[in-house]
Order: structure tokens, then C-alpha cells, then sequence
């Protein structure tokens, strides 16, 4: 991010400087941004901005900022550096664009676009104008997905062997994606984020089910081989009469299960598990001699209590700060888009595998 | 099943009688049989038969039976009426035609053979001599599996949406299997079960992982299409270090949740969901405005106390004097044969969906 | 409640006017009430009154309202028909009666008040003015509590045998309360609600524990006959590494369970237990030949999803406009004393039983 | 033990000879001693004896010993080196005595006996013989309880601050004993063996009730204060529909807690708790800067899977030949005894603490 706006890179010499944001979308996640960024010592909230007027000003209300209806208004003001959009998917690319060529950073709520397509030319509009494009994964800012990176940056897993994913609830029926494209971004967010090489595989595959008549999937059940030889597999369900979130990363060495449901125990990390005698690794038939199995304990780590949208902002700024990519930047946000639209053909063809398009960007360097 | 051996339909006139049964196999399985089958009221237990006659002679020592190392020897005892077999998979069709081409009804620990073909023959065989052929499917006679089947039947569940199993836990690699051919066999016969139409699907796809290079699956997932346009998925997996076996079936009416583990609760019937206005069902797309949420209580249903393997005793004794198929009939052993085929064809395929063999028998008439 | 004040009486005549309420006391639990009364539709919240007049203002400015430090302002003040007092439990007294003679209705955050007579002080104000006083006995007013007390009052449940109520997890060791002073309060109230005939026992008696040296004891157990010849007994703690809500209320035709920390089901309705013989009762030995065993199935009734402030709040404005007791009424916040002020002296001598002093109010007439 | 028989203690020379036993008592616990004596590599199961001698036989033939209906044939034996006991609690003075008399080693399934002066006699009578009296409170011989023994041994937990059981399900109300006497024996012998000092109280109480009349106490509850200051109490119950099996035990550093009934993780050690600062653990009121907050992780520690009562066979043969007390001697047996007499008492006077009668024994040495 060589090209990022001088104006900016200046400004970082003054750490103590807040910024200025405005938050475009008033609608069901808009609050809790408006609300983050106005507790943020980073930020200052400078208007909630929404077609809606009057809705817009109910929510500015509450956090004692500026509101309009006018996203014009946002982007020729000079003194707001950023802009944070939760409007509907379909409209993200055209704001998102429209403030980059601004000169405004711009953080977006998942999925950053709805379609592929889209997503690059947000990608590219903020590489030319040298500003952050930042999507807002937000659980990659819990305290619980910050811990299961690190457990496998640190090489704590070892090697991943399987990931699986179980996202379910009754959930609303969307008028216009199906359950793939509104629950696994956030799957393949976490992915993206966990993994050492990021969401980087080649073909995916996927299959489901519409058993209502809706009209689109509500029972969606994605593949991912990984590099390692191992698979990640993602359950994304709005029709099931309870709530699951759990998600198993399963390495050479430990196995981690995230279940997001228990606040007292949300990761445990077992020592449990199979090893192989190395050499017999490259024979083409195990015996169970060469097999040998590790009945270890478990542990769970204390976790602190953070609001995941707090850390975000900072990050945010610290991104536009530091002149560099924000750690879920628009290129993992481009990633998960990639990845989606390869399940949605492997979806339509019966989960017949289907090649994800190259050239995403590589992962970027982060802190 | 009208060609019946005449002299067993004669042996039903006297219920009194007990019928005498030989076990084949003192492996993992057939201690089991052994004891279910001497304690029950219907059976003599003959014989325990296994090429090693020390471990015959313990097993039947065990429970007050005689043991031998000869097959010959059992087979040619006309006293014998059946034969239970708890051999390796590879054996069973080899073994199985023997018996009955001796006049031996025969049950047949799960899977029926290790290959479509062995399972046809082996059908055959028991259709050409009018003798009862069984699958050992015993999870069908758990006090759960035949509420679920019941609460379908009676229609409380409604037309199923969609079936989700997990069967995970640290597994034991076999060296001649892989893992679908290991643990989804217990799924697909229950799903036959419980099934209103059984196993009838016309494809399947599979996909799986072997990360730790053992040359077979150690990680696989099951995709079936169900008639109604739902869809039912098996996640079956060796290297999970937690343990869980849970089945949901989702109905428009009425979902179950399985949970096998848990016994003081092994079936919960949540009385949530989404309903449809009728007429929505057959437009492309469905409103939010169509749809409602029913958010109704759960219930969980006092279940017996019983012996699994002692109601299949009963039932096979049933199937004999009833001279009639049993409830878990060759029949129902080669649809999961003939499932199991197609899926490996598919895993090795990458997940293409993949024709299910046509000619499989049509469900029996049940009791 | 006869002599409640005429002007109160009038008022009743229109049921669209809001009465108007100020909260006192700006702490932990107080800008919970003013977020409630604000958004009531029964409420307009007229201010927030804190010694500290700047965190009256930060609480007033979130929900929109007035902000004084004065006491006597509000109190002074003829708009105002109500005062909601949320400071600590040994100002209760001296706050409460001045506004109670100042013609103001009155709610008071648990326990009621410090001491027994301060309670009663308060008691005799609130019947002296014909005015409402009612204790802020938030749990009475979630679903899950108003569905018990209604599982007991339709006798489903039948006879209660016993009750058993766990609160415990690492809790703040406070400077001026024990962990019976502190947290059994709930438990206490949840009691005088659900059950038929209130917390009407004639003696309790507790044991604890301060193994820290702490100066209180920080481990409570405190155990209160029942009528029906059964037990109810509370195990409070702040000293335990995990959290635990669930209180069960066995009776002789059904259980209730509820945890209060599975919002997924909090109750569930138990149809399995112990049945005798009914002439069997009178006899000093049962034999095990009159038990017979009910080993029914289990029920988890939907519960809806409500804050129980905002139903506390609708309650206190029926009740003044009802002339009539509020549903936690100061005779149950009196009662709840009188229990506490018993076990406190058990708890001194060593668990031997104290007689629950006498002169208590009974039950008032409930809606 | 100084006074051991010197036939028993030159036996201790030939390490590989077998001890012969004889069990006594066929109802329900006696069949489980029979299997694990009969597999035993310490052991030769010489005879199971019982009244009913078709009883006794049917138990014998399964392990493949002798039976008989007489006791004196069993303690004439002078092959037989031993005796376990399975039979009423009124009986087993008796029997044990005359075993003991006749030179025989003796085990007693729990309680020792049915008073404390029945298991005074008992224990004296080994002790004048030499002989090892061991109660077999199985718990102690499992992997769990093994575990929490040896984490409070090695000073993991620290000083114990609280101890809270809970052995509660709907059971078999007893002809004989209240269930105080039922199952509280599980938890005092469990106490005995984990608490460094054994159950050294010097003062007990206890509360219950008969809310169906059956004649005895049908919920229960202990309460034991620890010489550090700390409290043991134990919730035992009858009429519970659901089962719960869980110990907490808090010490200053670290707090365990076992939940027999969660196969995958009978026990997490918690890293969480309270510190006070040293010097204020004199003072009267401690404030709550103070005292500080330890919010760390949780630790589920791997446990072997093994048949308790295969320990327990081995540490009673272990016993003789080492001419030392078993783990849980006769002397724990008595403890537990002295406690529930004065638990009964207490109950009887309604709660009233009541002292536990001296004399008892102190702990032995243990291995």
C-alpha cells in the first residue's frame, strides 16, 4: 500500500488527533457501528447518514452525533476521513467507490460486495486512490478467533487436518441471497483469518437444499479442500429449531473447538488425537501398528470480555494510521467473495467442484 | 417371501419351541450375539464358531455353550435353524451363501457384505431357498430409533426437510476400510428405517479427507437428495477428539434431535419452525411477508430401557416363524450397500453426485 | 389499600395520561430503571436525582431526561407521582418514607431494606398515605418466573415436595453485606411469588462459611420448611470458578427445573417421579411395595423473549391506577426481610433454627 | 498394625501366589465383587456364599467358582484367606467379626456398618486379630477421585476453602435406612480419602424431609465444617427426576470440579478465583481493594479408564501382604459411621449441630 494518500501518512504524525467518521446506513447493524465509533478514542463520530432522514436521525440521537440524509453532503465534507457503510449488499460498491474517489478511507459491513466483480472494483478503487479498504469481519476482532490465530501461528494445532463448521438457527428467510451468501462470510472470514495461507484454495464445492419452495437455498453445506491435504467443511442451516456455532480446527498436534454458545468455556484446545509414525506417511496402506493414539488432557483459555466492534475501530485506525493494510483488509474481503461465488456455480451444478477464480490478491502483511 | 422352506413354516404351528442358532465370528461383535442370543426366550444358542477354537471355546464358555472351529460342522448339524455371522465384511457373502444353501436362516452383522455384488448374491441366495436374510442393523431396535420412526409414521414430524447426522469420535483406522464404509453404514440403515420410502434415493455425493496420508478417508461427508426435495447429510469422522453422535430430522411439522449420548435425553421434538402460506410454496420467490415463525416448546418422550440386540433376536425368531422379511431385511442391507458404492465412486471423484444402482429391492412389508 | 390518596383515585378516571416518575440513585442498577421507565409507555421519566450530580446527568442525558442532585427537588416537586429508589439498601429507609410523605408512590430496588424494621417503617408509610409501595423484585417479571408461578397456581405441579435453588459464581465481595444479604434475596422473592402461600414459614435456619477471612461469610446455605411438610433450601456462593442459576421445585405430580443460564430452555417440566399409595401415607414405614415410579417424558414450554423491567414498570403503573397492591408488594419485600433477618441469626449460632418473627403481612390479593 | 497375623506376613515373601476369597452376599453388589476377584491376577475366587444357595449358585457359575448357602463352610476353610462382604449393613458386624475370629482377612461393601458401634466392634476385633478390616468405598479406587486426591496432596488446589456435593436422582426409597445413611456414605468416604486430614470434624449438622410421608428422610442435606475454616456440605435426594453426580472443591488456588456423570470430562481444575492480599486476612472487614480477581483458564485433565473395583482387589491384596492398612481401612469405615450417627442425630433436632463422637481412630499411614 506504497500509494497511500500522503495527506494521510502526514497525519499520523499526530497520534493524538482523532479521526472523523461518518457511518452510512442506519438500518440494523448501522447502530452498533455509530455507536463503536463514537466511544472510540480513535474517532470522532462526525453524522449517521441514511436515504431514510428521519431513521438516520433517531439513531445519531443516541450517540449524540450530526445526521442526513445526504451521502453527498458526507462526501464533500473535507473534515471526514472515513466513511463506515451498512447499507444493503447490492449498494456497497457504488458508495464504496464514490468515497474512495473522495479521498475517504471506507470500512464495510460483510460481505463487502454481492458479487464478485464488484468486490475488485472496490479493491481497485482504494489501491488507486493509496486509501485503506477495510472489511468489517467482526468476529475476527472476538477475543476467541484472536486466540485460535494465535494457537496456530504459534504452531500450538500443528498441521490443520479438518475444519468444521456448524452454523445453524432458524433464521430469517432473506429476500434476496440465499443462506450460503448470508451466513459463510462469516465462515469464511474467520478462515481466511485463521489460516496461515489465508482462503487460498483453488476449487470449492457445494451442496443444498430449498425443501420450503423459498426459492433459494436454506440448507447449504460448503467444501474446501486445504492445502494441507485437509478439508474445511462449513453447515449453514436457517431452518434448524436450534442454535449451533461451533466451529473444530483440528491439527496434527491439538484440536481446537470454538463454541461461541458457552460465554464460560468458549474455546477448549485438546491433546488428543492421532499420530502417524512419520515414515509411514508415504505408504499407501497404514497398519494400525503404525498408528498410535495421544489421550491427552484439555485446556481452556481465559478469555477477556471485549466488544469485537471496538477493536475493529481501533484497528481502522490504526491501518489509516500506519499507512499499511488493515488486517481484514479489502482483499480478504475479496477472498470470501471469491470463494462465494464458486460455491454458488458449485451449488447450481449439484456440487460438482468449481475452479475459484484466480487472481486475488495474495494475503497481505499484517501486524 | 412365499417360498418359504416348508419346514420351518410347519415349526410355527408350536411357538413353544425354541428355534437353535449358531454365532459365527468371536471377534469384537459376536460376544454380543452370543449373549443376547442365550438369553433369549426364543433361541437356543447351539454353537459359537470361529477358525480360532480358543477364542470359541471362551466366548462360549462364557455362556454355557458349546464352541467349535468348524464351520462344516455347524452347517451340517440339522438341528441348527439359523446362523448368526459376525465375521470380517469380506467373508460375509462366502459364508452366508453356504448357510443358506445348508437351510440356515441368517443374520448378518452390519455392513451385509463389502461390495454390492456380494449382497446381491447373497439376497439371491436367500430368495432362491425361501430362508430369511437379515442385517444386524442394531441401532433400528433402540428405544430411540423406533420412536423416530414412529413420531414419522404418524405423521408428526410432517414431510422431512432435511436430515443432519454427526458421528464423530477418535476412531480406531481400519486397515481395510475407509471411514465411510465403517461408520455411515449405521446411518443410511437408520435412515432406511425410519424413512417412510427407505433408502430410495437415484444419486449421491461424497467428498473426504485423508490428511494424515493413511490411504483411506479418515473424514467424509455424505450428501443424499430425499424425494421431497430436502436433503440428508452424514458427517462421519475418525480423528474428532470429542465424541458425538447426533441426528436431527427436520419436518415442516416437527424436528427431532437425536442425541445419543446424552441419556437422560435422547430425543427432544422441538415444536419449532417456518410456515409457508400454501399458495407461496409454488412462486419463485418467497416474500418475508409469506413466511412465519412457530415457536412452539419442545417435548422429550420417556424412552424403555432396552436392549437393542435383544429385540433383534426377537424380531429375526419373528421373521422366521412369521415366515415373513424382517425389519431389517437383506433387502434394506443391500440399499446401503448400494448407497455406500455410489459414494465411493463419488469421493474418489472429488463430491460428483453419482448414480445410485438401480435394481435394488423395494421396501418390505414391515410390521 | 383503602385509604389510598384520592387524587390517585382520580386519576385512574384517565387511563391515557402517563404518570411521571423520578429515579434516585445513579449506581449499578439505577440507569437500568430509567432506561425503562423512559421507554414505558406508562412512564414519562421526569429525572434522575444522584448525590453525584454529574453521573445523574451522564445517566439523564442517555434516555432524554432531567438531572438533579437535590433530593428535596424531586421530592418537592407536585408533577411527579412516583420515585424509584436504587440507592444502597441503607438509605432505603429514610428516602422512601420522605417521599411516601410526600404523597410519591414508591419502588425500591432488592433487598427492600437493610433491617427488618426499616422495612416495616417503610411498610406503615406506604399504608399511612394510601400510597403504592412495591418491591423491585426484577426475576418475579421474567417469562420464565411468570410461568412457573403458574405451572404451581394451575397445579400442575401438584403438592410441592422441595425446592432447591443454586446462585452461585465469582462474585464481588461486598464491603457491607454477606453472600445472604447479598444474593439470596432473588431467591427469596422468586419464593414469596410462586409459591401459593408466600414465604409464610414459621422458622429457617443457615450455615456458611467465609474461609477467606473476609469479615462475612461468602458461602450461605440456608434452608426454610414448607407447609406441606416438604424443604426449600438455597445454596448462595461467591467463591465459585463457574456459574450456576437453576432452581428446582418438585412437587408430587410434575418437577420444574429451570436454569436460568439456558436461554435455549430455561424450564423444563419434568413428568417422572415417586407415587404412593394413598393410604399409605399415614403409615410410619412405606415398604417399597407401595412406591410405584412415573417415569413420564419431558416438556420445555416456549418461553417469550420480554425484559422483565418493562413488565415490572407496566405493574407499577396498574397498581396505582388500580389502587391496589403491586404483584412484589412491600409485604413482599417485608417478608423477604423477615426471613433474611432469622437466617442472619441462624448463621451466628452455628445453623440452629430462629423463628421467622411474627407480625409479618400477609399475602395481599394478587392479579 | 503391628500385631499382623506372621502366617499372613511370611505369605508376603512369595509374592506370585494368589489369595484365595470367598464373597458373601449375592444380591446386587455381590455378583460386581465376584467378577473382579475372579479376574484378578491377586485373587483366586474360591466360593460365592449366600443364604439362598441357588442365588449363590447362579453368581458362581458365571465366574466359573464354588457356592454354597453355608457361611461356616466358608469360614472353616483354611485355604481361604479372606472374606468379602456383601450383605445387608445390619449383618455385617456379625459376619465380619466371625471371620476375623477365624483368621480371615475382611472387605465390606459400604457402610462399614450400621452403627458406629457395630463398626467399633469390627475394627477392634481386626485389630485383636491382626488382621486387615478395609471398607470398600469404591469411589476412592476411581480414576477421578484418584486424580482430585492427588491434586490436593501436591498442593495444586491449596488450603480448601469449600467443598459442595451433590448426589441427587430419583431412587429406590430404601425399606431400612433414610437417605442420609443411602448415599452419604459415598461422599463422607470420598471426603475421608481426598481431605489431607480425613474426616477429622468435630462437629456435624444436617436438615431433610419427608414430603411423601414414607417414614425416613427422603432429601438431605450435611453440612461438616473444616478445620481450615472452610465448610463441606452434601445434598443427597431421592426424589430427583434428574441425575447429578458433582463435587466442587474450591481451594485458594485452584477449584476442581468432578461431574461423574460427563465421560469425556469428569474433571476441570478452574484457575480462577479470589486472592486477598496476606495481611488483610486479620482484619475484620475486608474491602474490596483488597482483594483481586484471578480469571484464568481451565484444565481438564486425561483419566485413565479402569474398573474401580479392580483397584480396589488389588490395593486389598496389596494390604495383606504389605502388613499395613488398606487405603480406605476399617478405620476410614468407622469415620464415615461416627459422622452419620451424628448427621441422624442432628436431623432429628432439626438441624442442630451435634457433635462428632471421639475416639475415632486417626488416619493411617497410606502408600
Amino acid at each position: 500500500m506504497s500509494r497511500l494518500n500522503p495527506d494521510y501518512a502526514r497525519r499520523d504524525e499526530m497520534p493524538a488527533e482523532r479521526l472523523r467518521i461518518a457511518v452510512v446506513g442506519a438500518g440494523y447493524w448501522g447502530p452498533n457501528l455509530a455507536r463503536n465509533f463514537a466511544q472510540s478514542p480513535d474517532w470522532d463520530l462526525a453524522a449517521v447518514c441514511d436515504l431514510d432522514g428521519e431513521r438516520a436521525r433517531v439513531v445519531a440521537d443516541r450517540v449524540g452525533a450530526a445526521s442526513t440524509s445526504s451521502l453527498d453532503e458526507v462526501l464533500d465534507d473535507p473534515t471526514i476521513h472515513a466513511v463506515a457503510i451498512a447499507t444493503p449488499a447490492r449498494t456497497h460498491a457504488k458508495i464504496a467507490t464514490a468515497a474512495l474517489g473522495n479521498g475517504k478511507h471506507v470500512v464495510v459491513e460483510k460481505p463487502l460486495a454481492d458479487s464478485r466483480g464488484a468486490g475488485v472494483e472496490m479493491y481497485e478503487a482504494a489501491e488507486r486512490n493509496g486509501l485503506v479498504l477495510m472489511a468489517d469481519h467482526t468476529y475476527c476482532y472476538t477475543p476467541a478467533v484472536l486466540k485460535i490465530r494465535d494457537l496456530i501461528a504459534s504452531g500450538e494445532t500443528g498441521e490443520i487436518l479438518y475444519i468444521d463448521s456448524v452454523r445453524i438457527n432458524l433464521g430469517l428467510i432473506q429476500p434476496d441471497v440465499d443462506v450460503l451468501w448470508d451466513l459463510a462470510p462469516h465462515d469464511l472470514s474467520i478462515l481466511d483469518f485463521i489460516l496461515t495461507d489465508g482462503l487460498d484454495m483453488t476449487e470449492v464445492s457445494a451442496v443444498g437444499s430449498d425443501p420450503l419452495d423459498t426459492g433459494k437455498a436454506c440448507v447449504g453445506y460448503l467444501t474446501l479442500p486445504l492445502g494441507s491435504g485437509g478439508i474445511a467443511h462449513v453447515h449453514v442451516n436457517w431452518l434448524s429449531p436450534t442454535k449451533i456455532r461451533r466451529m473444530v480446527i483440528a491439527g496434527t498436534l491439538r484440536t481446537i473447538v470454538w463454541d461461541d454458545l458457552n460465554p464460560q468455556q468458549r474455546i477448549s484446545v485438546y491433546d488428543r488425537g492421532i499420530d502417524l509414525e512419520s515414515q509411514s506417511r508415504t505408504e499407501a496402506n497404514v497398519t494400525p501398528a503404525t498408528v498410535s493414539y495421544r489421550l491427552g488432557g484439555m485446556w481452556a483459555p481465559a478469555l477477556a470480555e471485549q466488544e469485537a466492534l471496538a477493536n475493529m475501530a481501533t484497528e481502522f485506525a490504526a491501518a489509516i494510521r500506519g499507512s499499511r493494510a488493515a488486517r481484514t483488509s479489502g482483499g480478504s474481503g475479496l477472498r470470501v467473495l471469491s470463494v462465494l461465488e464458486a460455491a454458488a456455480q458449485s451449488l447450481a451444478k449439484g456440487g460438482m467442484p468449481v475452479a475459484v477464480e484466480h487472481g486475488v490478491p495474495k494475503v497481505e502483511e499484517m501486524v
